[in-house]
């Protein structure tokens, strides 16, 4: 409930237009969403640009397509993760401009045209990381950021790091995405002075426990101002990165 | 090496008063981090006033008086975490200036005089958590940001985080703090609009398995927008926070 | 061997019908199920309306057949988990009363009409934890229970909880059904007076472990009169909530 | 916030006494605890008898008396776990009449004269789960309880167990402590027609892994009816009998 | 290198049919395997009964059809264990006396015609445990030990191992196979006075951890005479337990 | 009850000396334990020599010292394992024939004379492994068998291990202690044709995860007729080696 | 940039070929791969012969094809490890001499023709490891080694080892691969003099955790010269074996 | 046995001075390491002047004397690892030439003058690296190596270690001693051609799980040449790079 919805129900008991006994249920009855937090987070998504997002794992076809069939209605843009051809080609015959970014495994729906302001470096270590950085850098592209891309310069060949390090620090923010032992996320953290996003993958094999291994490196990074997200998790890692290169919102607001 | 250097160098190599051997010999041998990139690592931190940091553990009495003691004369804020009271004994003889932040088991000599531009909240689920807790806001503090605590906000009695939901959201960013199941991490991270920083801590008992309990709910966290540090890692969270609360460095240039 | 069986053959002894040395053998040789816990262990069953329950992995279409046939016999409800469309078919060849539910994964047949007196709400984090909340709810109710489903409620948008609390609170049993890190436990136990039993799916990917991050969150709860179930084990938990709503047998027998 | 107080605000926007702007602050101000859901909370403690907690590990002497002291003026019984003798003898000085349950390690001060309607056994697999057992028996007694206690009764002797199980059968929940391979918890799940909670404990050695092997048993308990708290954590297994034994408060309000 | 030929080798060598060179070099060529002890125990394996065993897992159709071939002409019982029905089609077309326990998961051609002294029980708790109970109990058999087989009698309903206790107790060795929580060994390790081999299965599901859980337990068994093999192992504990019966070899010489 | 006692009973129904209710309750009220299968259970242990064995960590001196005295009237050998000096020091006391086994910290009070029949070799990798090695030793003596030890001959030396095989060949079990990588289980099975029983040690450092390493290699050993017990647990080895020497006590009484 | 270059470079300055603006942007903007070190990496593979290798899993047929299409041009030997039939097929049909080594899952382009001059022994212990020990023998001979394999020599028949082990003597580094227990590493270990690299392999079952087992027991060997490798990874064994084999560059380069 | 001794025998039997049973008794009894390939492992260590190693944890003061005392007499290098302060008061009372190696915590007797031929560098992540560094260094030595000593070259300031790479280029085989993340192994790996030795550490706090981190990290490691030891163990690093600068002794043997 905004504040000037309280106001104009106080003046209403204030004049007898509603009893004592109908405001005091209304107040008592009013869902949690509509006293204030709940739609500052709504309005939020909005006023941010933030698309709504669409984990496609465990849902059928027809639920995705009815999902995004709905939020279209929104206006923003609307993407879809860890998605399939098979949800692609459903969700294409109802909306015929959603886009399929097959590497990335995300439906896309575009309908902003964002000014990208900021941007982000997706980093990986080896090719076989693309799926998981392609996730990210999609994903960053829709949430509004300007997106580089550097590929396969994991740190046994630590000369393909450092040829590309100025183009690396150009960005405001880092994702390194990196599989096998992940070293690749303490190098970079500790030749830039951005926040570095490290997305552990599950490529390797033997002991790398499904990308366990990759994960405790990148939680134990030797390099600070690094920040550590789920195993395969590029879309998690692009939303924080546009967090973070969005700003407060409030900041925005003094504008 | 900076630009200047170099084309000084060049300059003489052109004008005789260097031989070619010579001039060949000096650049071969410069080591690495007067090439241009390892110069910028050290000229950023001084610029950007973050402190050289000392991890105390593992290191004599002895060893952390001295390197503050080296430190010291940068001009800049230094801060030495993990640090016993003994160590700060030894540490105030020779820098009478020094305090010691002991919930934190931080020593700091504060030289600089940083403008508090940007805000920093340090949430914690529990009593139990303060000292990580502590060492986060302090080297938050130490690095430049303001600093708001919410402590004891655990999600057993959500309403005590709902109160206190106005006074995060005015945060540039947040860290939560928190051990047992680590479930504050994912409603504050559904409740701001800004970059979270999860820290588990090692507090709990039984099947919490001395914090990768919190850290594995805090990497599977619900919500987005939320990057983990290692286990009772305060300093990490902080360090990551200024980072994203200071922006790119040749951002600032441009101002 | 009902105490009635006892009085009867003592009688015999007594009467000359039966030697001392029959009556011995007979006693003896009793099988212990017949020596008064066991023949109590089955007539609570039919006696609380409890049905025999089938557990179909790793069973033949033929033997749950078979099996479900033979129970039917005895005139309570009767019901199969972990269920596929390929075992209802085949049973439902000898047994057309029965119904599948396909979601929850459950073969039944009614048989009793319980009365249903008590409540348990089945509620989920995501839409993806459905089938293990169907699994729950379809139990709970062929166990007796009336059941209020309140799915999609999970901590990252913490308003959608609250909106519904008040639907919570009406149960006498929560059974919380939560994947990825499983803090929906949490949150509802520090919101309801009454006993909340923890569900964890294997929903989720990278660090979750198959269910165990969201396990671990569970037993490491900070809030107070959580209880937990194995990972997935839906039917578990409905069966424990129903133990607790059925409260003692003895006491029943006092009414 | 209660409705009474909510119906007199409103009257006195009605009556002139307080101006819509006033009220409409009030309104927007109120600690969430106070808009009905929390004060339930509350309320429901004092209500239902059950006392408050202190959990004792990292807190230190003076804070546990402090907080004694001060949870004592609402008259209830007041515990705190995990307690030291050391902690017991601060709070001694300041309230004489707080008792210290030693094997238990709950400091409590009993102030409330509690009828006890329903029954908890605490039944363990050796001597050695004993302090778990009687962190459990003693909050089970103060939290209004009555208790009977069957101790070393473990599976490796399965008489011992059915000699006493008429006793345990008499109880309205069952508290299972065992450590090693947990195995009574399945035993006696399948024995009782009540809730069992089951608790691990760390004893053991070798390959016990601190009470996991325990956990692990408990969890796949292929008894049903069988609920799993923590490691060593009698408490919560105590505080989820009180709950089941309390049923559902508006049930009470009914009466 | 039996003695007979060591003797042999030797009065050639003193009769001057054999020069010390030539000795020599065929004493210090002969394989290990010809030096006593290894022939020993190729004897021992003939001599005991004890068939040779291809573990068919990661081996071809065919070169299971060529090893069973040329075991066969050893005279003894062979069997391959994990053996597939196309293993087994191959086999017949070579080996028309072959025989498939399809359970068992065991061929074996049945060449020797053991005289059966001693007794193996092999106990399940569930059903789902069988086909490693009937790898077991067709091993056993093959080995030259009478079986009886005691399916199904979990530790949820005690009564039901109770009942067949006595049956259990005629038995020399006990092979005890379940999976879940693995009660069932040191509830049965308590009821008899013989050696208890028990044998974890990966039946179940959750946090069962592919029959870690069972291990576990067994392996934290609080009952004494009780040794484990790994997870799903049939033929292990059968081994083991026919090596036991069959007591040690010299001491079967002096008979 | 035995059955003496039951045709006791039974003639006194007869007889008109106990009435059919009179004699109904007995036979219902009568704890398990006297219905033959408990009393058995005893008799066996009495019977076959072995001790009451007292596991004393996590006990008082006070409490085992009594415990033994009450033990000590059997009659039999009595022992108490993982005892301290201090818990000696006080048996002493009361039980001036109690022995000190200090390496393998068993208290003793040898009261039986048992003819030794069969033999149980200890083996050890290492001599870090002796004290667990001892416990097992020393154990198998009381419990009536000839023991030979065979330390430090690990199989970084298998010329160690060779030479000393024919000692090892002669007993009728061998019990394998080893710790880091136990790999000696696998080579001594693979050696000797009677049952061999491997205690993984938790001696090592770094990866060996306080034994679980040895444990692994234990369980999966590629030789046959082997099973393990805990770590550490010399104790359960002996334990299960004397029942294994020792027979089925049905034999025996055949004899 | 080699040295020669620089010196070209700082000649043109000093003739004026070459303002110092030039020279400048020229030396700062060299890729950090010219400027030394990363070129001398290049060189060192042409000069030792080592192969470039690709790693096939997780690239299409196309990618495969087409990056040793551009390797072939390098003159030397080319490998892919982790091939299908599927990649060889298209490999094959642009490069006709390409070979394809099926159980060692390798394609092939032999070009050089090294002469070699040191062994490699590639022992496993079993007939199932042989793939990955295949891995490793035909990585050796292509990388210029002379490999000899020994297979199937497990320590559960130490004497099959001790037959063959005058043969593992001969080679320079011995690659032993074993799954299960991985006993063989510690065992091969004691009984030569040159280094040991162990490839713990995911054959077995059970507890042994997909290879975690062996690579355990192997980095606890209790044999020294050994050193570890990932599961299963054949190929990183023999390219270890290779640099050792090898030698010092610089050194041959004294030659 | 050597062949002389072969021969002897066999000529004693050809000119009857033993009989054919003598001889045949001899041959059978003798132990393994007599014959042949025992002696010489033993002979081996003398000829390539590598020093009998004592580990220290778990002997007493006294039997790391006695066992000095005794290897000294061979008049080789002795040492003796995780070697206390107090093991080495004791030991030099005994032998005044042993010196202490304190941060290594080695005790050694330097009795041969080896010539160093080859090099091994010993390179650490950071300062806390430096005792198993030391371990590695001084164990290096005492086998006969040229040591030289790289430390607090952490990846997290790659420049550090760019500067070094020169020296460590210079070396025969590196040590790479890492903890955290253990990064430094894969980058070190991309940097020379020769073998690469990693040795976790330890050392970090957290999810480094005691080491495990960085030894997974180290498995994983996306360069070649690389192998692993166990965590913390510089010894067998130290050991390891030592066998492999010795070289094949045959080959030694032929220049």
């Amino acid at each position: 409930m905004k504040e000037d919805n309280l106001k104009k129900l106080l003046e209403q008991v204030k004049d007898g237009g509603l009893t004592v006994e109908e405001a005091c249920r209304e107040l008592k009855d009013l869902p949690f969403k509509d006293m204030g937090f709940a739609n500052v987070d709504n309005h939020r998504e909005l006023r941010t640009g933030f698309p709504e997002v669409i984990y496609c794992q465990g849902k059928t076809h027809e639920q995705i397509r009815d999902i995004m069939t709905e939020l279209v209605k929104s206006g923003g843009n609307i993407m879809a993760t860890r998605a399939t051809k098979g949800d692609y080609d459903l969700v294409k015959k109802q909306l015929p401009q959603a886009e399929f970014f097959e590497t990335a495994r995300i439906i896309a729906v575009i309908q902003g045209t964002g000014i990208k302001l900021k941007t982000v470096a997706v980093v990986t270590a080896g090719t076989a990381d693309i799926p998981v950085a392609e996730e990210a850098a999609v994903t960053a592209e829709i949430l509004g950021n300007e997106v580089s891309r550097i590929y396969d310069v994991g740190v046994a060949g630590i000369h393909r790091l450092l040829s590309k390090i100025d183009k690396i620090r150009e960005a405001d923010v880092v994702i390194v995405v990196a599989g096998m032992e992940g070293a690749l996320a303490s190098v970079v953290g500790g030749l830039v002075d951005v926040p570095v996003i490290a997305v552990p993958t599950s490529i390797g094999y033997g002991a790398n426990l499904g990308g366990v291994s990759a994960l405790l490196s990148m939680l134990n990074s030797c390099a600070n101002g690094v920040g550590v997200v789920n195993i395969d998790n590029g879309f998690g890692a692009a939303y924080l990165a546009s967090v973070i290169n969005k700003g407060k919102s409030s900041q925005k607001d003094e504008d």
